[in-house]
């Protein structure tokens, strides 16, 4: 076999830790539900168009049908169908099983009545399972029982609880507010301020969203103090953001004000900052990045984006990660499409003669497992 | 023949809707204008060099060459030379029959007396041809004859006439201010006092060039309230533009506040943030996009650009357009250097197993006529 | 021989101008100094990594590894070692010579101290060298003697000796303020005032780093009635940089104002905008641009950045450059990266028959080096 040969094999039968993932969901869930779940979009697709022609679906009639005893490429309507007849446990368990995934970091934080908690995805797919906290989720369930100055301290407490049972933290505020964030601490006074506005407007009646940037930096800053890894949310993500404002680029200063905290920034989805993520993994000893979601549902072509993602990183720098949610298939296609384009990358290195064998076989292994083992501190 | 042999066949010879172009120009025109015509750029090429070695001006050599009887990778000045002989009477109508398009849609607002209507196209071509009312030409022509107090009512008048006719509306706000712009409509008394400005200023001589930022606001919303698809020009074009400013990841909130409108929004060229339009394109059921000028100026690249445009975007979403003006050539390279692309990307997700040869013939055809039937209710 | 097998072979054999480079460093450094000028990075490779699984250090070891007689793919430490028995004049002497650079336009105005001047440069590789002049360390040299009334007319004295032995100069002032700085000259009466708060400073003890943008400005209007080529540092750099502030659209407004003067504005490196670049080269007929530093960091990715360069461009607008500063390893990486690219990009044109053969050498020879010959002057 020629070194591109075994090499694409290797990585395709590599265990992977999937470092930035959600529960997969229980029950069945409805056709509209599964087509929801297979986008970003917040809306079903326009009126004569399916989500089976997003490039994403596309992936799911070719990658998940067989796995279902379908041939390649059938319509969304055949996919949905046989979904519907094995049931979401079945499904579950084919397509899960199916990315080789060893262990799973969940980010519990979203949704979590609707899908599997660590300790459920662990029964259904034998692999560990570790917890990621996330910082704005965790501030809103301890926001009703706050006042304003006991929030600060609330907050320390609940995070030291559930930073006990976890490996890692998440910040959302690139959804909530932007990565272009002012980069220093929030005073205390500034804190009890802006705790006092938000409490008052969930009291009046307002939802619980935590979006004041005082609040969603200081939740950051706390989590600096933990000295873990802190997922940041980046670039693409579902209509909730504003692209240009998740650039990675608008972290340069934060980066440079955690570099020596022992804290680590996982760049996370990055698309389409990912030369941008990519630069800061280079600069700053503390910076990650992967590709996760924007892999899924670029399908076809995601082997663009994973090579962009190794294009100015070092190797010891980049990650993997499915960041499904809910839909099985985001786990089976995130791995398959990963596995294929770090293969085939790779693989064009050795062709080239810019590595030889045994480096490609340490990267593999270093980007499918070895570098979250580092960052996590797992094992 | 192999199925990637098969689909660069079909795609080479499948009829194109060309969403979005100019008129092609009418006599023969001199080498210095074919030149300027041949770039974006307002300026001759610098002293010791020529545009025939801009990207758009070796396709030309290249593709062109052949279809005026000249050997491919002939000279400029041998191109030039022959073109003369030719009269551009005949070079518009070879080079315009060798794009194979069934139907234009021709943005009738810029430098009109200069280049074809849509009926003197229609009878060079024998295809269909249909009109694009551009919002700030239309403004312009009504200027002279309003008050600032009637500017309002005399712009829907001349909207609902011209739109009469039409199939869509463009914006170039792009262009007169940037897609950073407010994204909610102007308040009636802020568009008569920005009309008052503007008309006092072309009554004491200043040019009819409408670039205050709240008619143009006020022409966009207008061009809403008519439920069509809305051209708007995103990213790369001539010299007035400042490129991150027209990133259409600005849209955003634009794209929020009319995503129930029955409006549909064109993101055109969109080079070099095709991705960010990909990503608006799938999170919302009303966005769509395409490459047009930025592959004919990518000539031997181009196919970059194309593979991008389907990388996050919905199948069903994503158009042909040559975005030619004046010169034949554009429309010929355009719709031969797309066609490429597009067989290539197909063939290689069919050399990928990732679609298969009915899906594969499908994509072609709405990728190149049927998503601009289904976006303009054409036919 | 194939057509694309003959010009990979011309391009591997081009003589090279690199127009913007450093000097190499003199004597044996230590290891930990290799590492750090191995990276962008101004700190160490974290704890259990190397910067030889860097894309740099990966072609390092594959390239630069086989001129010290190492077989490829050695270890970083085998690497190192090799380098200390060699020495640092031998391991110089070999790398560079590798590059195949016929001429060198060197930089100055960097750590001068510990690296080879333009004479010792010459005297080490037979090749010919230029200077390039620094703008901002021209500034702070005459800083201490200055007057704030006195600093403009002193700046401009020193500008007209320094230039008078020199082919172009530099601008960082992407690193000390961002490429979004107010595009008109600054009025004299602000320089004045500029100039007295940093002299007042220096004398109080602060350093002597000029990040003024009024001051930076004036600089670089003061170089532009040079009329000579201006390099820019844009994008990707050390962690000093904002990325997103180093875009080069930010440049159009003063390029607009720029256009006429005779000056020649040279965008170096450009990751992660070398297409906003190439947008501008296209535009306006005195931007230029290069991905120098960029290539030899992106190590086995780095073609897809050369042919990034090229999408938009014209062919006489692209130059050649390695960034190189005392590693010898990246002039000749540098090179050799680039030599692949240059001639697979135009390898890959003359296979779809885009271009004929006679046209890749002749773009060849303008990349490699006739580009810099009629931007520079030279000859």
């Amino acid at each position: 076999m020629s070194a591109q040969g075994a090499i694409l094999e290797l990585v395709a039968e590599l265990p992977l830790i999937d470092h930035h993932c959600h529960g997969v969901q229980t029950g069945t869930p409805a056709d509209a539900e599964v087509e929801l779940l297979a986008t970003e979009s917040d809306w079903p697709a326009p009126p004569g168009t399916s989500v089976f022609d997003n490039p994403f679906g596309i992936t799911v009639r070719s990658v998940c049908a067989p796995l279902l005893d379908l041939p390649r490429h059938c319509t969304g309507e055949e996919y949905l169908q046989r979904r519907d007849e094995l049931g979401g446990t079945e499904v579950s368990a084919r397509l899960l099983a199916s990315s080789g995934t060893e262990r799973y970091l969940l980010d519990t934080g979203f949704r979590a009545g609707t899908i599997m908690t660590p300790d459920e995805m662990a029964t259904l797919t034998g692999a560990a399972t570790e917890e990621i906290v996330r910082l704005e989720a965790l501030a809103e369930s301890i926001a009703p029982g706050c006042t304003a100055a006991g929030f600060a301290g609330a907050f320390d407490d609940a995070l030291e609880a559930a930073a006990a049972n976890a490996v890692g933290v998440k910040s959302i505020i690139a959804y909530r507010y932007g990565l272009d964030f002012d980069p220093s601490p929030p005073e205390p006074a500034q804190v009890t301020a802006a705790a006092d506005r938000w409490l008052t407007a969930i009291a009046a009646g307002a939802p619980t969203r935590l979006a004041d940037p005082v609040l969603l930096r200081h939740l950051l800053w706390r989590a600096v103090e933990l000295r873990r890894p802190i997922q940041l949310h980046v670039g693409y993500g579902d209509p909730d953001i504003v692209l240009h404002r998740c650039d990675p680029s608008h972290l340069t200063s934060f980066a440079h004000a955690t570099r020596t905290s022992g804290a680590q920034l996982m760049l996370l989805h990055c698309y389409p900052y990912i030369r941008q993520a990519g630069v800061l993994a280079q600069l700053f000893p503390h910076v990650w990045l992967d590709t996760s979601c924007a892999v899924s549902h670029s399908g076809p072509s995601s082997q663009t984006l994973v090579r962009e993602s190794l294009e100015m990183a070092p190797m010891h720098k980049v990650l993997y990660a499915s960041d499904a949610f809910g839909l099985p298939e985001l786990y089976a296609c995130g791995s398959w499409l990963w596995r294929r384009a770090v293969g085939r990358v790779l693989g064009e290195w050795l062709a080239d003669d810019l590595i030889g064998a045994a480096d490609a076989r340490r990267y593999a292994e270093m980007l499918a497992r070895g570098n979250a083992v580092r960052a996590y501190g797992l094992e």
